[in-house]
């Protein structure tokens, strides 16, 4: 079984032709629903990663979990591989199609099935966007917590699938901390239902195993979300400092005090100048990085708290600390984090977004690290990342006119992430592993955990008919990685290859 | 595989002589590490659920990972049953000895193999008691939060295995958020390491998985567990209700406010009154119930939230709002608590302990319904239990000296799960499966997510060879209590069945 499994990841999938999918496909759909002409199909050639590109055999797009379940139970049979996607915002390729797939959009899910104050939940369906939930629950005062960069325009599917975090993850937890019940479609058409409306299910933990598989193991069509009580207060404070490794210290200092921020965002000199210059957020351009802290909850307990946090930060070194006087104030701070991935799009024609984790204690060390190899590589990079979680986000700066800039861009990305996992952290943080990091996962796990990586697909996708050649590698690509790896004397390059 | 599997639950394992299992394990063992003899067995042929015993063919004792993996390897080849054990504490049936099984305790497995303070974590081996992790790090002002009433005895492995949650899993989340990697050997002797020392761990999300397995996937080596600063101050009150739906719809609105206690427990009439009797709390013995709320956290903010939750439990109908004056009352308001399942013990010969979970908003209606069944079947009900939670501990009293009271406790206390899976609950919040509620699994799920479970088992361990018979009920077993179900007109009671 793992040897054919091993076979289909790299790409053994018999072609199919465009009328055999319409005819088995479309009399399932709704009228409309089975779309294949080209120029369609170029509009999801690609996700947020938009350095890989290929077409899908065609796109589906089901209306009702019945639906969902006939594509399924029907590619099954016909041996052809699907490709779920939620709104196509992720970083790392996870909604690529794979060469003659048949894709499956699930952008007519949209719907908020029902939402309960009491128990904080809202039912929605995967299609529905991760900011419209909070919109819908703000007048009962509550909202969904998990707030990727992209909450404007991804999808609480897509959401699931990555195990999306955010700013507010710090304090409320990542994707998987803050559902309770999933509804998922199996590749052979079967609808389990996993979780359950209280704090625990029995069993295996099924759903946190759905959770941030990448569209590997099953289609979601349901999610029941826990709402948050909207704080009542929210305030943030900026800290300016004359080294990045001083601001990386106050994290681990604010964090060892016991304090929660509700979110905790550092950036450094060409990040923070960046974002000055396209925002105009009110950051001290001369510095050499800034943290921003915002504390939430009851009124009294954040001016504790901001006190706190104050003294914390002029202990640690800051050279300023200045807290938001008004709520506008507080947006324009905020409004220069969030357009930093913008802002840095004007130092350079293109950027590269690095997603990984580490030990907060290992931050000043790993931060020196990368501007060293940025360095070596000749090339710029501007940190912004979410500090209180140790989640980096260094943006490699290239120019993907200029031959060979791509290819040095993806080899400090890959060895950024073989950092990460050097100092005992994750090659992802939010972002998934997708195509993009496929092969810094033969770095993360050795045999035996991709041994149960395989048997675990195995067991929900015998023939690996979903979302193949993402996530988890193949032993053929770890060995010629391995290969690659030792011989070369120094950490190769991920190829843009073909699948 | 599945067919075979199945057979394999249901007992179909071949005799194994004792001196064929000396012979291959004992080698791989420490002096004294292989026990055969019939007395020192039967200390192992039960766990807290004291009503199922069986013995085991023998006990293995390893001291080092190394040695578990090869008694593991042995006993994959020799298709040799295992169940693992930590401090034999569990609630649910877990740990109790499959018949001619390999029990492997981990008891050996008792060092704190390292702490630190600035990450907030420690590297801790399965056998380490709960409690022993807190008086380690409390020099450091950390402590380990998820706290089982059995914390001065249970196992971290265990807790893994049951992922056990505590009085304070309402603020702190059960064992799965509170821990960060793991050490599997699988049965085939494979070393997994799975997680990560960061947030966020790339690949299925292996352990989540793995945590409240009930040993059905694996035996763990080693735990990489959360510390949590040690709050400044900890305040305790106590509400009295004159009746049990106003304390429940209390907490209900406690929640809703968006506080979050450190603990929210509640005991019913004759909980309290039995506690009050043994522990001298203070408890007013003629209240329908009690609340007992602790918040934590710095001084400013605890004496802020105390003031709230008096103002809320006051609007919502408490009869009587008491804060513990000093240590020494918290101490005695919590020692009430802690002391109720010995105290209940006094009111019956016998009390069979429950554990369901529910969506808070079906507390009130589910405690009434509870009182129903129990008056139903003759026998008294005390109800203690994690109310923040929504996590239910009903004590049913009876005498097992009486012909047919057990069998009818046990029929109440399947009743009793069912109701929580009937108001979109589980069967279990923190005890687990087991052997215990494995009829109930047949309630909680249907075929898709049974087979999704089966596929899963095989996927890890395809010979079944894992506390065969626990957790995962095979498919005969659900048809034969669903037809049970159907033509007895009535809920079926668990047999004390020979596996």
């Amino acid at each position: 079984m793992l040897d054919q499994f091993e076979a289909r990841l790299d790409g053994d999938f018999a072609p199919m032709g465009v009328e055999t999918l319409r005819a088995a496909l479309s009399p399932l759909l709704p009228p409309g629903g089975f779309v294949a002409d080209v120029e369609s199909l170029r509009a999801f050639e690609s996700d947020g990663l938009a350095a890989y590109r290929s077409l899908p055999a065609c796109v589906v797009m089901p209306e009702t979990t019945d639906q969902v379940r006939a594509v399924m139970a029907t590619c099954s049979k016909l041996k052809v591989p699907v490709v779920a996607r939620g709104a196509g915002t992720g970083l790392s390729g996870g909604a690529l199609p794979f060469p003659g797939c048949v894709l499956v959009s699930m952008a007519k899910f949209n719907r908020i099935l029902s939402m309960d104050a009491r128990s904080r939940t809202a039912r929605v369906q995967p299609g529905v966007r991760n900011l419209a939930i909070s919109e819908a629950a703000a007048p009962l005062g509550l909202f969904y917590a998990p707030d990727p960069s992209s909450q404007i325009a991804c999808s609480i599917g897509g959401n699931v699938a990555e195990n999306a975090g955010g700013v507010h993850c710090l304090k409320y937890g990542l994707t998987v901390h803050n559902i309770l019940k999933l509804e998922v479609v199996t590749i052979e058409g079967d609808l389990l239902t996993i979780g359950s409306g209280a704090l625990d299910a029995a069993g295996y933990d099924l759903m946190a195993l759905m959770t941030g598989s990448e569209g590997l193991l099953g289609v979601v069509t349901e999610v029941l979300v826990k709402l948050v009580p909207l704080p009542e207060v929210a305030k943030v404070l900026m800290a300016c400092f004359d080294e990045v490794e001083t601001a990386a210290q106050a994290v681990a200092d604010i964090m060892a005090a016991g304090i929660v921020p509700a979110g905790l965002e550092m950036m450094d000199g060409p990040a923070l100048r960046a974002a000055e210059d396209f925002a105009h957020a009110g950051y001290p351009k001369s510095a050499a990085a800034i943290l921003l802290c915002e504390l939430d909850g009851v009124a009294a307990d954040v001016e504790e708290e901001i006190a706190r946090v104050t003294a914390l930060l002029t202990r640690s070194g800051a050279s300023e600390v200045r807290i938001a006087r008004d709520e506008d104030e507080r947006k324009r701070f905020w409004a220069g984090r969030k357009g930093a991935f913008p802002a840095v799009g004007r130092l350079a024609p293109d950027y590269y977004c690095i997603d990984g984790t580490i030990p907060r204690r290992s931050l000043p060390k790993v931060l020196t690290q990368i501007g060293e190899l940025a360095e070596g590589h000749g090339l710029g990079v501007a940190n912004v990342f979410h500090a209180g979680d140790g989640n980096l986000h260094p943006l490699i700066l290239y120019d993907a006119g200029k031959p060979g800039d791509l290819e040095k861009a993806e080899a400090l990305g890959g060895e950024i992430l073989e950092l990460c996992v050097a100092v005992g952290g994750s090659i992802t943080g939010e972002h998934g592993v997708g195509r993009e990091k496929i092969n810094q996962m033969c770095s993360q796990y050795g045999d035996a955990e991709r041994d149960a990586f395989f048997a675990l697909k195995a067991a929900f996708d015998p023939d690996g008919l979903l979302n193949p050649g993402k996530a988890i590698p193949s032993l053929a690509r770890c060995a010629e990685y391995g290969h690659m790896h030792v011989h070369a004397g120094q950490l190769p390059h991920p190829e843009l290859e073909r699948f």
